[in-house]
């Protein structure tokens, strides 16, 4: 069995946080990849150079300037600490965007309609069809070698582009086949029947118990997007995504979806 | 027989240069290996971000801050767009520093005495003895999959350390074996007998004649250490060691040292 794990920008920027979540990392035996973000960096970096990070529903616009930034920090800065830690913690991890090995191949994202205005995001890319170079990770693993993978791909025609990390965790989950787990690690506990508690993880929820949730009002902003990605996944042929904090993937706590 | 290139700053921040190398780069036949640098634009990031610096002796003092910068524009924004075009040219490249698989381990750099004065260098490796991880580099090499080194180590307690790029391509050749070759690639056509007349390429130095030539001040400046690093490659069992123009990879042009 295959285990993706994927840790967001805020994981990664906090030291002593994403230092514990490596640690355990390190120990879960198996098979596994780690997918990451960076965010919060890439947006201290753009402000750092004078630049104005633009969001667009939580998207990055990403003009040429934007993606040697996130080029920078995902893939140099971060990936690169990511891997150094895990040699250290005894994990032969290999840090990789997507033009490394050809790992993952993606297209452009052409213009989208957004309330009735046409947004160009730039050089942001979504995963291909077929997009996730298998063979070649397969090979890693069976190596005993531990993909390391940013949110940063190629189109093949020599462009980077810049692909969001739970997009990238879930494509990678569903192209490493049936048996394959997802497991994304936050700074909250699980799915929150009141979100300000955090002793309120729903330890279980099916697709029909997400619609009733959603339809309640109890799950609602972003892990709409969050759990439906996840629900398209196991659709796909991934065996159960797993919803928990980055302190708790050597426990059982968190909210397991099936 | 491995090829190991080496190509500099300069031509990493021409993108025309480096457009032209990598599409002849990727003709190459047969395993290779790309070992590249970046200290131009790292200098101009660290001048984006307010910073000053500071090089003694040619090398780069780094300090925390450095070390981020030149992290993430060697492993990042350099290493990645070299990954991404050579993959457009239909070679399939990795971009790595010596973390990735426990590629290269290196040791940070004591301080050291210069003119009286000792000065740390701070996070600055030198490549360990046995430090290249000759068993993953060839396991890619055979499965066709093309090395692309940048000049971030690690030392396996967790710490990326910045390393020249010449020394990375020497210490890479040797430790592949004998047979091995190591090409040089810069901005002039090879070692000169008049700087400033670019028709007058050696074509052929032994290690008598470098130090004849030395002796007679032909061979001067930044060519000495160069030089002397490549008959050490020589005298370690690397087969020949080449420097030439970056434009001239398909043809003989080019110094070879034996």
């Amino acid at each position: 069995m295959i285990q993706v794990f994927k840790i967001g920008g805020n994981v990664v920027d906090n030291p002593v946080m994403l230092n514990g979540f490596l640690k355990d990392f390190a120990k879960i035996p198996g098979p596994k990849v780690l997918v990451h973000g960076g965010g919060v960096m890439a947006s201290q970096m753009q402000k750092a150079l004078g630049m104005s990070p633009l969001m667009i529903q939580g998207r990055r616009v990403t003009d040429e300037e934007t993606l040697k930034v996130v080029t920078m920090v995902y893939a140099g800065w971060c990936n690169k600490r990511i891997s150094a830690l895990l040699q250290a913690n005894g994990c032969n991890a290999i840090g990789l965007t997507g033009a490394d090995g050809n790992a993952i191949c993606a297209r452009r994202r052409p213009p989208v309609d957004i309330d009735g205005q046409m947004i160009d995001y730039g050089f942001v890319g979504d995963v291909k069809p077929e997009g996730v170079n298998t063979a070649f990770l397969k090979s890693l693993l069976s190596q005993e070698i531990v993909p390391v993978l940013c949110a940063i791909n190629h189109d093949g025609q020599g462009n980077l582009l810049n692909t969001n990390a739970d997009t990238i965790a879930s494509s990678v989950a569903i192209a490493l086949g049936e048996g394959t787990q997802l497991i994304y690690c936050f700074e909250k506990d699980g799915v929150l029947a009141d979100k300000d508690d955090d002793s309120s993880v729903i330890p279980h929820i099916s697709k029909d118990e997400f619609e009733k949730l959603k339809a309640e009002g109890i799950i609602a902003d972003g892990m709409i997007p969050k759990l439906e990605n996840a629900f398209k996944a196991i659709k796909a042929g991934v065996e159960k995504v797993i919803i928990k904090h980055a302190r708790n993937i050597l426990n059982e706590r968190g909210t397991i979806l099936k």
